[in-house]
Order: C-alpha cells, then sequence, then structure tokens
C-alpha cells in the first residue's frame, strides 16, 4: 500500500510519526530538506536565534521509520484521476495521499509588493529580512545623508496578526536594546519601529482586553502602532496608506496575509477565496476518499459555525485523525469514506509574544497577558520542539540573550552580503 | 591621532583588543560584520556546526570600547603617499596603518577553476560547499541512474595540507556515520571522498611520521588518498590528473592554496610570489614608518631562516607587537622606525585533526597524534573561541555530535536551494 505525503511541515511530519500500518510503504516529500518550527521563525528574522536551531533535518526526524521514504523534491503536479504525484520527470503512484502542503505569504492580488515587502514564511524568507535589517544599520553607520540614515533606521511592519506584534516587538527590542552600545555615529535608540494594521486593533483572534493590553505594552517598547490604516501601494523604500501618509523606510515587511499554496488551485477541486480545499467533515477531499488535505491547506469547520484557525497545533490534530483513519483502513487497503468518524478540532488556546516577559495567551476560558503568560509561551515552545539539540540550544540561547541582551545570531552572510551595490563590488576584491 | 585598521580577523582584531593608546581613535573596516573562527571553518561546511557558532559580530566584541569605530565596508583603494584608505565614495585619514586583510584562495593561475572547485576561505564559502554536498546526496536519492549517483556521491578534495586534511576527514564522518541511517535509496556509506595532493605526502608541515600517521588513519575511515598527484584541469565535474586520470565527480572541493588579498597588489610595495609584503623586521611596510603588514598579508622571517606560518597564532602575536609599538609613541603620536624592537616569533605548536579522536600535534620538541592530540586539539580550540556562547554552543553542538553521530547543522537554505533547476522550478510553486 502506498501512501504518499506532501509537505513536511507540522501535519506532514506528525502524520509521518503517527501513522500505524505495517503494509504501508510511505514516501514524504518536500521541497525543503527540513523541518521548520514556524512558530519561532520570527525568532531568526529578528536575530534572536540562528536558522538550525529552529530546522531539523527531516531525514534525521523520520531516520528509524524504515518504511518511510524522505525525497526532497519540488511537487510539480497532482493527477488525481490517475493517483499519482509529478516530481519534475519522474510520478509517484499512492494509494492514499496526504496534501499537508501549508501556506504562502499573501499578498492580497498585489505581487509587485513581495519585492519590495518581503514576507516571512520560509528559512529564506527569515535569513533575508535578518540581513536586510542588519545591512541597513551598517549602512546607516556608513552614512553621511541625514535623510538617507532616518529612512534606513525605518523599520516598517505591515500585519498586526500575532506574526506582526511577535516582529514589531523583536524589532524594537534589537534596536533599543541588542544594539545600544553597538555603534558610534548612530544611535539605533532611534529607530524607528512601524506596525501598520488595516483593523482596528491588533491580535483580532484575541480578546479586546488582551489587544489593547499588547498595543499598550508595544506602545512601551518604543514601537508605533497605527490601527486603521490600510496599505495603499508599496513602492521601493516606501509604504502609501491609504489616508495619503507616506512612510520612507529601507525595511518593510509583510506579515499580513497567508493563503494556502497555489498547488492547490491545480487540483480541480471546491477552494475557498484564499486557496483552501473545502474537505469532508473527515478531512477527505470531496469524490476522493483516498485523498486527504490538512492543515493550512484545508477549510475545516470547527463545529461552532467558526472555521479551525491555521496554526500548527490545529495541523498535528488533523495529522493525527488522517493517520488514525488509514490505520482503520490499512488491512483492506482500499479507501472508504462512508464510515469514517469526523475531525473534532479541540482548541487548546493560542498565545503570542510580543518581548521580555510580555505575551498575551488565552487558554480556554482563562486569558491572560504579562509575565505569566510570557512563561507559558516559552514553556510551551520549548515542550514542542522538536529535537533535544535544538530544544538545549535554544533554551542556552535564550537564557543567555535574556540576561545579557547579546543576540548571537548578528552574522550576515549571503549572495547580497555587502553594504556596496554588486557593481561597486565586481570591481574590487 | 587616528589609527585605521583593515581586517577584522585574528591580527586585526587582536591588535583593537590591545592596543592601549587613548589619545587613539581606532577605525576598524572589514567588508563582513563578523569575525570569523577560520580554523573550524571547515566543520561548517561539513555541517558539523552552524554559522552562528564560529562567526560573532565584531561591533559586540568590541561594543565597550569606546575609541573604535568599526565600519562594515569594502575598502576600495589605499593611498599610503596621502595617507588614507578609500571606501566607496568616502576617505578614511590616518597616522597610523595597519594592514591585517588576511588571504584568499589561491587558484595558482586558474581562476577558471573557482566555478567548478570552491575554495573555504569564508563563511559564504563554506554554506555554499555544505549546500552542495547535501543537496547531492538529495539529489542521489532522487536519481535513477547508477552513473549519475556516483557522480554525486563522489567527493574530491584537492590539496592536502591541513584545511584538506581535515575537510577529507570530516566528509567521509559524514557519509559512512552521520548520513548513514538517512537515506532508503542510496547508501551513503559508498561514497568515495578523494584527497588528492600533488607533494609526495599529506601535511608537508608537520613531521614525516605524523604524515604517514594521518595517510594511514585517513584510509582506515575510507578516503582515497592518493598523493603525487597533480591536478592538470578542472571542468564542471570532473577534475584532470597530470598523469592523465579523469575523476567524475559533482563536489570538488579546491584546498590547496592560499595568497595574500590581492589590495596588496595596489600598494606599489614589494611582494613575494603570493602576494605578501615584505615588510621590515619590526612589521612596518618599508618606506612607510606609520604602515604596518601583519597576518597572512606580511611575509615575515621567523629568524630560523624560514617563514613565520599563516596561522592565527602568528597573525595574532603580530598584532600585539604592533599595537606595543604604537603604544610607545603613543605620547608622541608621531611613526619613528628606528628604534622599534624587532618582532620574533614563538612557535606554540601545530595542530591538525581527521576525525573523532584522531589528529596530528607537534608542540615544540613533542610529536603525538591519536587521542591525546585530539583532546589537545579541542581544548585549544575551545579555549581560542572568542565569546562565551560560541564556546559553549560548541561545546553542546560537539558533546552531541560525538556521542550521537548527529551532525545537527544540516540544513539547507540560500539562493539555489532547490534540487531542481532554477528554470523548473519558476514554472511551479
Amino acid at each position: 500500500m502506498r501512501v504518499v505525503v506532501l509537505g513536511a511541515g507540522f501535519g506532514g511530519l506528525t502524520f509521518c510519526q503517527t501513522l500505524d500500518c505495517p503494509r504501508a510503504h510511505v514516501t514524504l516529500v518536500d521541497r525543503q530538506n527540513h523541518h521548520l518550527f514556524q512558530p519561532l521563525l520570527y525568532q531568526v528574522a529578528t536575530a534572536g536565534l540562528s536558522a538550525p536551531e529552529i530546522a531539523q533535518p527531516v531525514r534525521s526526524i523520520l531516520r528509524n521509520r524504515r518504511n518511510i521514504t524522505v525525497l526532497m523534491h519540488d511537487v510539480t503536479g497532482i493527477d488525481m484521476a490517475k493517483k499519482n504525484v509529478q516530481l519534475g520527470s519522474s510520478f509517484l503512484p499512492y494509494d492514499y495521499l496526504v496534501i499537508a502542503l501549508g501556506g504562502v505569504t499573501s499578498y492580497f492580488g498585489h505581487p509587485a509588493w513581495e519585492r519590495h515587502a518581503p514576507g516571512l514564511k520560509t528559512l529564506d524568507d527569515a535569513l533575508r529580512i535578518r540581513q536586510r535589517i542588519l545591512l541597513a544599520f551598517e549602512r546607516a553607520e556608513n552614512s553621511v545623508e541625514a535623510a538617507e540614515r532616518e529612512r534606513l533606521m525605518t523599520i516598517v511592519v505591515v500585519g498586526g496578526g500575532a506574526t506582526g506584534a511577535e516582529l514589531a516587538g523583536a524589532f524594537a527590542e534589537l534596536s533599543r536594546r541588542v544594539l545600544k552600545r553597538d555603534f558610534r555615529r548612530i544611535d539605533p535608540r532611534q529607530t524607528r519601529v512601524i506596525l501598520v494594521e488595516a483593523g482596528p486593533r491588533l491580535l483580532p483572534h484575541f480578546p479586546t482586553r488582551l489587544s489593547t493590553n499588547a498595543a499598550a505594552r508595544l506602545e512601551k517598547m518604543g514601537v508605533e502602532v497605527r490601527t486603521g490604516h490600510r496599505v495603499a501601494d508599496i513602492g521601493d523604500g516606501i509604504l502609501y496608506l491609504a489616508d495619503g501618509d507616506r512612510i520612507q523606510s529601507a525595511n518593510i515587511i509583510w506579515a499580513a496575509g497567508v493563503e494556502a499554496n497555489p498547488l492547490t488551485r491545480e487540483l480541480g477541486v471546491d477552494l475557498d477565496r484564499s486557496g483552501r480545499i473545502r474537505v469532508n467533515p473527515d478531512l477527505s477531499v470531496p469524490g476522493h476518499p483516498e485523498a486527504f488535505a490538512i492543515g493550512d491547506v484545508a477549510l475545516v469547520q470547527d463545529g461552532n459555525g467558526g472555521q479551525v484557525p491555521g496554526v500548527s497545533p490545529a495541523a498535528m490534530q488533523m495529522a493525527r485523525h488522517v493517520a488514525r483513519l488509514i490505520h482503520q483502513e490499512c488491512g483492506s487497503g482500499n479507501a472508504n469514506s462512508d464510515k469514517r468518524p469526523e475531525f473534532h478540532y479541540r482548541n487548546k488556546g493560542t498565545m503570542a509574544t510580543i518581548g521580555r516577559s510580555a505575551a498575551v495567551a488565552q487558554i480556554g476560558q482563562f486569558a491572560f497577558s504579562g509575565w505569566p503568560a510570557w512563561a507559558a509561551w516559552l514553556l510551551v515552545h520549548l515542550i514542542e520542539l522538536i529535537g533535544f539539540r535544538n530544544k538545549s540550544a535554544v533554551l542556552l540561547q535564550w537564557t543567555y540573550s535574556y540576561f545579557n541582551y547579546q543576540l548571537g545570531s548578528r552574522i550576515v552572510f549571503g549572495p547580497e552580503n555587502s553594504v556596496m551595490s554588486p557593481v561597486l563590488r565586481r570591481n574590487n576584491p
């Protein structure tokens, strides 16, 4: 029995780890060679953690499961009629398919904005943002023009959701605390960090009290919170707001939207506006009992008229549900959606961190913030982190940073690793 | 008094840390924002350590020295007559100049080879090599052609010096031990690791006994040691040896030569073949008592008719010597090479590691190998590592790897981070 899993995120990986079916030959396909701990990605972008601390090679996680083959490859097509997945020139036939391709940054029909305002979904995104911000400070230290320096020392985060709030808070700390004493010609504490949100409040998924709370805390940290401001356009180093206001900034980061992996649009199945597959209650794709969609590519009702949020715990719960279903059909091997149990989402709570000992959390009926929320956040994330090495390294890193305000991952490397233009660069060693 | 230091390697950084002259306004210029612990760079290339573990932001190292300004910039020119350094469009005048620009990979007049056989000098080099090797294994797992797989699973290291031996040994361990159980279609233990050296023996700077010893150990680890083989030419994925033999390999790494930073050639001073400045006994540049050259850009006699080797301890000793000289002239502020003491190199010994509990070391009259040499190597490097965070992180990493054969930094990211060609890639999400 051939099971093909697309995507090694929380959904795909959890499925592979929980599927209990000796007869199944599982093939896990991902374009990356690593599983990414998304919830901490913003810390790589803000130089709090290094890339390997939140990423783990998929192979080493699954190395002891001999019935699982991992392929690092781009999925170039899915033929649900012929039941096979295309990887470039080769094909992977399947009896069961688990689509866990996750989401990508969405610019709401403005693809041109991506060039000027990078999003934060992959490790490369995070490293690009980190490099961009750190180089901006270096360029400011080299610059003699006041206006130029101001542009370089202005950071704009678009989107007031959890990621946006976390980024803004972390950038404020980076400039106000970490880089404080590092420069001689500029004062990093004068860095402007602006958080732009179109809606009336930050963290819309949290109770109003926590939103107010988070906004107050961010402002106390030096972040300019601008709720109710819609973005009209984004150019190279400039943000145009709907109210006519414009902000000059060399560091515009997009944290406003996510949509399902575009591959879903080629399946010929029913999708919602953001490309998510409208799955059956058992998470199978309508008309395809052998195919399932889980995580950010699936649109699932939560039973209370709402939708299951695109968070890692939800993806993991869906993964376990599908693993159980296939386990039950493991003996026979033929997909049968008749008497399958429905998926039920259990909301274990949501959290967002804003900075040192500052976070907001909602667990069941309890909504709390500040130190306790932060402690809870830290605990939960450390426990969830896959792989001992990462856990200990991250803990070490955090403890150290917490007491020293010394972020360790402020290393600039990569293709555009120069304060000079590539052109100038070529002319000298 | 204006002191300009070019390069934040072991020489430049040590100079900044030891110079004791309140009147001096020091400006340290480097094209990178980090100090690199070169001796462990090969471990980043072989996925043993992550980049931040061997790199430290120069600013955070010098943050408490208020009289030192750090500029991240390319040096575009040095005018020794006008006594200023050019950084793009701006100029840095100096009273004292310390040239510590270090070395670059040398292809001995075959610049075309660089494309096919990357060298290992910078963090970017190491990450590129790591990405290349790891992607080669991924491609092999995807491939169905035996010949293609063989080409992808052959690693050639050119140059049998310390770096070459260390790389070959680490690649052998990576394939034989670490990746052993990670793949299903290929067996990484069948990876060929070939070490090519033109000279009669490996580690020419060590006693013959240790060379023999190292070669034997490497072969025991599965490395094909080919001494006395000169490289005739290098093409895309193919190495041509002078004896007519040719080796097909997707992973050719160049560790055969180093030369001084090309900037020295524009100074109009006397250089040796590899571009090193023939300095005076006090390390000043002939005709320029206010300018000094230290580390890999300086050609210094060791007193026994030999030359001071291009190793970090030598660069640090030179740095301290120059710092003392300038300290003595600090009061007057005018450079005077008449009664300056000469520089004397104290060889504290050299080491090279080959693999787990395997190394060779020569300290004074003692030449030893195996476990004790390895322990000594580990101790020395941990002590030398700048910055607590790095030390502890590296120690943690090593201890963990040692007992688990699990290298943590096997994360592939970067521009060419795909097993597919960029062309194919563009056509799908």
